[in-house]
C-alpha cells in the first residue's frame, strides 16, 4: 500500500492509502515518486478532469514528478533499480501518423489509452502519490547535480525548449519578446540567453517575478501596463522590430503588440492557453510574412536536453521553486500555488 | 517614344506616349512587353500607390508582364536578345539579413530603392507599357509551348506554389481545403493535384468559378453558404480532420471554419489579405499545436518552377484567363476585372 | 495449415505445409498473402540469412507482398476483414531516439524483436506463404485501381520516394542523374518525372533497361562505357552542372562521376549498397559544399504516397515486372530473376 | 598611400607603399585595417594563388581582418565613420541561384568579380594592408569586449558554426567527436560545449593541442595513434555509438574512423580539405542513413552569431591566439605559423 493524492470529486482530493500501481506494459517501470510539482493546469483538472481521465475516487492527478526506479517491466533494459529519473507529460500512441513522423505530443489518439496513448497525470494515473508507473520512454536519468524538487521542472522547461524548437530560428544574435513571467516564461528568458539571445525582453504585471527574470538573465524586463509598451520596447531594441515573440500569457494585447512589433519573417509562438477568443489583424500575416505557431508539449525530447543543460549549470531548475510541502499538505499547498501567496511561482510537493 | 498606361492621379490612368525607359544597371534587361495581366492589388493601386511608388505622371502599373528581350545590360550573360521571358515581381535588396537568408520577398528593406528592393509595377515601373526595364534575376525564359498571355499567370502561380513551399508538407496524398476560387486559388487547386493531394475540396461563392476549379482538379466544390460547411468538408472528407487549409479569400469565417478543422499539427495558410481585423479562437492553436503561416510573393524561385510544370503541362496557366484587351482599352479591361463582367477571372492586356 | 517457401538451409528454400501463423501483439493483422515480389537482397536472404533471421526449418522470407486482411487484431480500428492491403519492411521499435524521432527505418534496436523491431521477411516471418502476419503501422489500404502483383513494388517504389526526402530538394525543374536501372533507379526515373524533374539522365549497362527508362519518362539515357561519360552528360544538359545525382548501382565509378559533375550544393544520394569499398575525391565535398546522402528503406511513410501517386495514375507500378509465377515456382522464379532470363526485372510470385 | 604586403611572385610576399584602395561600389567601405591573421591556406595562396586572384604585383593577401570604418559608400547606412567592424571572406554574387536562396559561401559564379562574387583576400584584394575595401554586407560591428586581434578569428570560428548548422542537429546532449585540433577543431570544440553537446572528445597528434583543447572544454582528448581508436572512442562514450563527427584534418583515417563509430542516422561533417583521395566504406552510408556533409566557408551569416557568443563570453576567441607579429615581419610570421613554431596555432599581424 502507498499514500497517494487520489481525486474523488470536484475539488475533492483526498490523500489516502491506496494500493500501489503493478507494471503491466513489458516496457512499463514502476517510479517510488520523490517529488512532483503543482503544474497551473493542475488547478484546473480538480475542478473539470479531462475527457478520458481515470475515474474519481482511483485519479490521482500530478504530471511533473521525478524518482528513483523501483521496478522494471520485462522489455526495460535502459533503466535499472535505483537509477534516479525524471518524467515527461506526454507518450504518443506510437501508431497514428503523427507519432510515427515524431509529433508524441500531438499524437492523433490523444486520450485514447487503449491506443498506447498517455498524458501521465491526466488521462491515467501521475505523481501525486509514493509510487506511480510510466513508460520506459518516458523517462529521463538524472545526473547527481539534479535534485529531485529541481527535477519536477524538467517538463515545464521542456516545454519551452520545445517552442524555441518550433520557432526554427538560430536564437543566437536574435531580439526576442517574452510575455508572461510564469513558470515557462521564466524558464523561457533562461534558455534563449543559455543559446545567445542577444536581446530578451521580459513583460509581466507583478514586480517581484519581473526581477526574478531579470536575475535569470532577462536584458529587460517591463511592466505591463498596456500604453506606450511598443514605443518601451522599440526603445529597448535601438529602433529595431524583433525576431520572435513568445506569449507565455495567453493575453490578446500580448498577440497584438506582438504581432505589431515583429519584422519580416518573424514568428510569434504561442506557448499558454487563451481563455476567450482573441481578435488580431491577420492581414499583418500575409503582409509580411509572418507565422503564428501553436506550441502543445515537451516535443523531441526536449526534457533529455533540458537535464543536459541543467547538469551543465546553463540554466538553474530550481530557480523557479518557491515552496515545498509534504504530500499530506496538498491542498494547502495547492492554494498557495492559486492565490500566489508569498509571490509562490513553482509549488513542489516532496513525497 | 513607346505607349505606356501612366497613373495621372487617383483613378486617373491615362495611355499616352512616353520614353522609353534605359537600363541603369549593369544587371538590367529591357523587354519588349507582349502581354500583362491585371491583378486585384492594380485596382487598389489605381486608387491609392503603395508608399513608395513613383510619383503620378510618371507610374506605371502593371506587375506581371512577359515578352521578349530588347537589351541586355553589361553584366547579364544569362539572357540575350530575343529571349522570351517572364517576370517575377520581387527584387530583394540582396544586402537585408532576410534577403541573404533566401528570403527576397521579405526584404528588410521593401520599398526602398535606394538600397536595390524593386517591387517591379508598384515601387517601380511596370509591365502596362511597350517596353519595361527589369533586373535579371527576375526574369525566367519561356519554352515555346508558353505563350505571353499565359506567362503573365506565372506570378499568380508562384505565390500558390510559394504558399505551398511554405506548408512545409508533402502535398502528396493530404487531404486539403481552399477558400476562395480567385486566380490564386484555381491555381492552387491546380498545383495540388499536380503534387499528388488525395483530397481538395474549393470552397466559394460563385457557380462558375467553382465549376472551373472542378474541372482543374477539384476533387469536390462547396458553394460557401456558412451553414453546416463543417459537416459538409467532414463528410466530403470520410469524416477525417484535415492536413492543411488554404485561405485565398482573406475571410473570417473561412479561417474560422479552417481552423477548427485541421487536425493536430495541421496548418493554415493564408494566401490573400484581410480586410478588417480577425476574432479567432487561438486556444486551439495551442491545443493543438497548429500554426498559421502567412505568405508573401512568389518566393524560393517559385516562378521557375511553375514554368517548368506548365511546360511540362502538368499545369495549365491559360485555364483562368477570360479575357484579354488592347493596352488602349485597359480602363475598359479593370473595369470587366473588376465587376468581373462575363464571369471574369483573369484579364490579360495584349502589347 | 497453409503453404509457405521455407528455408532450411543455405540455398534450400522449399514449398512445405506449415501452420498458419497466429496474432500476438494486440495491433497485429493476419494477411491473406496474394502476391509476394522477389527483391535482390532475397537472393543474399537465402545464402545467408541476416543476423536476427527466424532459424532454418521455420524461416519464411519475403518483404514485398499484398492482400487481403483476414483478421485483425483487438487494437485494431484501421483495418477490417477483407481490405485489400500492402506492407511494408520496416516497423521500428518505437522506443529508441531514431523511430522518436520519426526515423523507423534507422530505428537503434534494429534486429531486436524483443524491442518491437521487424523487419518482415528479414528478421521475422514474410510473404512467400498464404498467411502472414504484421503490425496494423506497416500496412496500407489498396485503392481498387492497383492490382496485388503492382503493390508489391510498392516498397521499392517508396525507396525511391524517401531518397528524394532526403535529397531535400525541389524536385521540380531540377537536373538529375540516375545511374542504375534497376527496379529502384526505374521507379525513380518515374517519381522524378512525375514531381517535374526537368532532366532527368538514365544511365546503365543493358539497352533494354534503358529503352524501359525512356518509356518511363527519362528525358535522356546513356549506355554507359566509360569513357566521355562526363562529357555526354554535360552536353546533353546543355553543358550545365547537375542538382542531384542518384546512385542506384552500387558502382565506384557511378560515384566518382557523380560527384564531379554536381554544382556547388549538389548532393549524392546512395539507394544502392557497396560491396567494396570506393575511393573517391572527398575534398569536393567541402570545396563545392556537397552532401552524400545514404538511404535505407521506405521512410516517412513513402508507401502511403506511393500508393496515391499510383492510384492516381502518376507513376506505373506494373511497369517494371516483367515475370509472375505460382509459389510452388519460386526457386525456378529466383533463377530466373537471378540471371535476368528474358530480360527480367521484377519478378512476382502469385500466391 | 598606405603599408601594404603584396604578393610579387611565387612565395614572394613585400611590404611596400602601395595606394590606398578607393570605394568603387555604392555599398562598399573603406576599412582602417587593424588586424589580419594568418590562415593554413594564405601559406598555399602565397605559392599558387587561386584562379581570379589579382596578378602579382598588385595582390594584397590577407582574408581574417577586423579594424575600423574609414569612409562609407553612397548607400550605406548600417556603419558609420569610426565603428570597430570585422570582415568575412565571402561575399556572394547574389544573383545565382545558390545565392538567392542563401547559400552565398556557394557562390555559382565564385570567382567572378564582374558578377559581384568576392572572397577578400583571395580573388580581389584583402587585410595584410593599412587599408582595405570591403561590401558592407561583409562586416560586422564589434563590440567593445573583443578587441581586434580576438575579432580576426570570426571567420574561423564562423566555419565551425556553420558546419554546426549544416549538421542539423541539437549538438545539446549529443555525443561528439571531432578529429584535429587545428584552429576550427578548437574553435569548434568551445561552441559545441557552449551549446550544451554532453561529450565531445577531440583527437589530435599534438600534446599541447591537445591540452589546450581541454581546457577550452572537451570532455576528452585523444592522442591518435591510429591503434585501438575505436575502442577508447567507444569506452570514453560509455560503449555508445555517436551522433556526429567532426573532420577537420583532413586524414584518411579520420573519415574511416568516424563513419565507423556513428551510430544509425549520424553525420560526418568534412570542415577540412583533402590532399588525396579517400578509400571508404560508402556501404555504411546505405545500410546507417549516415550522410557525409561537405561545408564551405561562414555561411548563413555565422559571423554576426560567433560576435554574439563571444561578446556574452561564450566562447574566447582570443584563446587559440599564440602570436602577433607587425606588419613589417609578416614573412617571420608565415614561418613561425608554418612551422608550428613555439606550438604557434593562430599568428595575427598587428597594423
Amino acid at each position: 500500500m502507498m499514500k497517494a493524492a487520489v481525486l474523488f470529486g470536484i475539488d475533492d482530493l483526498r490523500v489516502i492509502e491506496k494500493e500501489i500501481p503493478k507494471i503491466k506494459d513489458v516496457n512499463d517501470i514502476l517510479i517510488k515518486v520523490r517529488a512532483c510539482a503543482i503544474c497551473g493546469s493542475d488547478l484546473n483538472i480538480i475542478k473539470s478532469p479531462w475527457a478520458g481521465a481515470p475515474p474519481f475516487g482511483d485519479y490521482i492527478p500530478g504530471h511533473e514528478y521525478a524518482g528513483e526506479v523501483a521496478e522494471v517491466g520485462r522489455n526495460v533494459t535502459e533503466f535499472k533499480k535505483g537509477d534516479r529519473v525524471v518524467t515527461q507529460v506526454h507518450k504518443g500512441c506510437m501508431c497514428c501518423d503523427n507519432c510515427i513522423k515524431g509529433q508524441y505530443t500531438s499524437c492523433l489518439n490523444y486520450g485514447d489509452t487503449g491506443k498506447g496513448h498517455r498524458t501521465y497525470g491526466i488521462t491515467v494515473n501521475g505523481g501525486f502519490a509514493e509510487y506511480a508507473v510510466n513508460h520506459s520512454t518516458t523517462l529521463y536519468k538524472l545526473p547527481d547535480n539534479i535534485d529531485f524538487p529541481a527535477a519536477t521542472i524538467v517538463t515545464t522547461a521542456g516545454t519551452a525548449l520545445f517552442a524555441m524548437d518550433l520557432a526554427g530560428s538560430f536564437i543566437t544574435g536574435e531580439k526576442i519578446i517574452v510575455f508572461g513571467p510564469g513558470p515557462i516564461g521564466l524558464m523561457l528568458v533562461q534558455l534563449l540567453k543559455a543559446y545567445g539571445a542577444s536581446n530578451v525582453i521580459l513583460i509581466g504585471t507583478r514586480d517581484s517575478r519581473l526581477e526574478l527574470g531579470k536575475k535569470l538573465g532577462a536584458d529587460f524586463t517591463i511592466m505591463y501596463k498596456g500604453k506606450k509598451l511598443i514605443e518601451n520596447l522599440l526603445e529597448l531594441n535601438n529602433g529595431n522590430m524583433f525576431d520572435l515573440v513568445f506569449d507565455c500569457a495567453g493575453a490578446e494585447q500580448a498577440v497584438n503588440v506582438g504581432l505589431s512589433i515583429l519584422k519580416k519573417n518573424g514568428k510569434l509562438i504561442l506557448v499558454g492557453f487563451y481563455k476567450e477568443k482573441i481578435t488580431l489583424d491577420l492581414n499583418k500575416l500575409a503582409m509580411d510574412s509572418i507565422s503564428i505557431i501553436g506550441v502543445r508539449g515537451e516535443g523531441n525530447r526536449s526534457c533529455g536536453r533540458i537535464i543536459e543543460l541543467a547538469g551543465q549549470n546553463k540554466i538553474d531548475l530550481s530557480s523557479i521553486i518557491t515552496h515545498e510541502f509534504n504530500l499530506n499538505d496538498i491542498n494547502h499547498a495547492m492554494s498557495v500555488y492559486k492565490k500566489r501567496f508569498q509571490d509562490a511561482i513553482k509549488v513542489v510537493i516532496r513525497i
